[in-house]
C-alpha cells in the first residue's frame, strides 16, 4: 500500500513539476531520505491526488499560501512553475499574488512578484514557456 | 472617481457576501469609518474587480491564505462563506483547508476545519445553503 | 500497510494522549473523516513512530513550537498534555515555554504560560496528575 | 543591581500601565513567579528604561508589531492602553494600526481595530479617558 | 479622483524614499505595472497621506512591524531609509528594533540590526548621511 | 550582579557555542553593543542558565522553534551547531526538524533540512564532528 501511495505521489509531483521535484528529491537524499519519500507520499500520494478539487485550484490555493507566509521563497517558485504546468496563466499567477496585498501586506506580495519574475526569467531562457 | 472606486468595491462586497460584509462596515463605524471606505474601495473596488482570475479561484486563494496564517479567524469564516456564495462546494472548501496541512502544518489546517464546520452549520441554521 | 500505519498511530496517539486525541478524532467525524484518518497515519503513524528521537523530546520540540508560532492555543495545550504524559514535569514544560521569550518574544511565551496553567488546573481537577 | 533593574522596570511598567501590568504579573505568581520577575527586569528595567527613544514612540513601535503579527492580542490591549497613557490620542493609535493594512494585510488590521474599540469602551465605562 | 490619489502618494513616496521607490516601481513594470500603480495610490496615497499622525511616527511603526514579522527583508531596507529621511536618528532606528526582542525574539531583532548595519553602510558609501 | 548575569552568560553562551556566538557579539559591535551585552545576559544569563531543563532539551526547543518560524535562518544554524555541541546527534537534529513538517509544514521542515546539510558540511570541513 505504502508502495502504491509512493507511486500515485510521483506520478502527481511528475504532473505538477517533475523537474524541480527530483531536484528536490535529490537534495534530500543524503540529509534525510526518508523525508523524501515521506514528501512523495503524503503531499503528493495523499493530499494532491484526493479527488473533490482540481488540480488548477490545488496550485492557486498553495501559491496565495507561500505568498502569505512570505518565508518558503525556494517552495514557491517551485509552485509558481507548478501552477503554470497545470493550466495557470502567468495572468492568473500574478493576480494571486497581488490579491495577497490584501490579506498578508504590500511587502509579502511585492516579495511574491519577484518570485514570479524570476519563475518566468527562467521559462523564458528555456523556451518553453507558451504561457501568456 | 473614489465614488465609482467605492460603487464597484461595494457591489464587489455584495456578490461576494453581503451580509457578512455589512455587518463588518457596520463594526467599523464607531471606532474607524474612514477604515470601512478604504476596505470596500481597496480590497473589493481595486483587487477583486479585477479582469484576469475567476472570483471562485479568488475565494479560494483567500481560504488557503487565512488558514495557513492562521491569525485571523473572523476573516477566514467571511470567506468560507465567500467561497460558498461564489460557487464553490462546500467539498472543495474542505479541501483547500485540508491542503494547508502539508503548508503551515496540522493545527492550522485543524483551525481551518473547525471554522468550516462552523460556518456550515450556520448556514445549514438558515436554511439557505444547498451546497453540498 | 495503510492499516499498519493507521495502528501503529493510533497506539502512538494513545500513548501521547488518548483522551484529547479521540476527541479532536470525533469532532473531524462529519466535515472531514479522511483528515482523521490523515491526521493518525501522517503525524502519528509516520512521524511520532520514527525511532531517532524519544517521546519526551518530541513534545518539548511540539510544545516549543506551538508556543513559538502562537496560532494553535488548542493544539498546544494538546501537546501540554502530551508532554506531561510521556515523562515531562510540569517544571520542563514551564521552562520550555519561557526559553520561548527569546526566540519568539514575551507575548507568545505569557500565552503559552496561560495555557499551561489551564492544563495543569484541568489536571489538578481530575486528580490524575502526580508531575512536580 | 539585579534588584535595581526590577526596581526601574517595575517604575517603567507602573508608567506606562500600571494596572493592566499587576494584573499579569499577578496571573504569574502561580505557575511561573521566575517570569514575572524575568518581564519586569528586562522588557521594562533594560529596554523600556533606555534613552534614545521617547515612551510614546516606543508605544507606537508595539502597537505597530503586535497588531501585524496578529496572534498575541491581550497583550495588544495592554499596550493600546500603554500607548494611551503615556500620550497617544486614540487618532493615533488607530492611525498606526490602520497602517498596518499595507504591511500585514487588512484582517490583521481589522482585528488591531477591534482591540482598540474593547479598551475604548473599557476606558469610557471607567470615566478615565480624556483622550480625544 | 485616481489621478489625483496617485500624484498625492507620489508626492508622499518622493518624500520618504525617492530613490528606493523608483527602484520598487521600475522593477514592477515588467512584471505587474498595476501593481506599482496601487501600491503608489494605496498605502502612500491614501495611507501616509493621512493626517493624524506624523511621519516619523509611521516609519517608527512600520520598522518595528517589518522586524517583527522578519519575513520582508528589502522593506524593512527601504523603511529604514525612510525613517531617516524623515527625521529619525539612528540611535532611534536602533531603538526600535532592539525593542522588537521583546516582541517578536531576539533572532527577529538580530536580523533587523543587521538590516539596518547595511543601510548605514550604503549612506556612509554616499556620503549622505548627517544622521548621527 | 550584572556582571555576574554577565559572565555566567558568556560561560553559558560558550558551552552551547563559542565560535558562533563571538561572531554574532563581534557583528553588534558597531551598530549596537549594548545589544550584544544584553544578548549575552538575558538569554544565556538568565534564561539558558536556569535549572528545571537541561541544555540538550533546550537545544531540541531552539531548533524546533526557528524550524517552524522559518524567517531566522542564520540563528537556526547557530543553534544546530549548539544542538550538535551539547550532546544531540546528527539524527536527533534532523528529526526535530523533520517532526516540524507535522506543525509548520513541509517548506518550513525542508528549509530547516537545508540548513542542518550546511551545518554538516562545515562540520565536516573542520574535520571536528564526530556526531553521528
Amino acid at each position: 500500500m505504502d508502495n502504491i501511495r509512493y507511486l500515485r505521489g510521483w506520478e502527481k509531483l511528475k504532473e505538477i513539476d517533475g523537474e524541480q521535484g527530483e531536484r528536490v528529491i535529490a537534495s534530500l537524499s543524503d540529509i534525510a531520505p526518508d523525508f523524501a519519500k515521506l514528501l512523495i507520499e503524503f503531499p503528493f500520494g495523499d493530499i494532491y491526488s484526493r479527488p473533490g478539487l482540481d488540480l488548477k485550484s490545488r496550485e492557486i490555493a498553495v501559491v496565495a499560501a507561500l505568498t502569505a507566509l512570505g518565508n518558503a521563497a525556494p517552495q514557491l517558485k517551485v509552485h509558481i512553475h507548478g501552477a503554470l504546468n497545470v493550466g495557470c496563466s502567468r495572468t492568473e499567477v500574478v493576480e494571486v499574488i497581488m490579491q495577497m496585498a490584501v490579506y498578508a501586506g504590500f511587502p509579502a506580495a511585492l516579495n511574491g512578484l519577484f518570485a514570479a519574475k524570476e519563475v518566468f526569467a527562467d521559462r523564458d531562457a528555456k523556451k518553453n514557456a507558451p504561457e501568456k
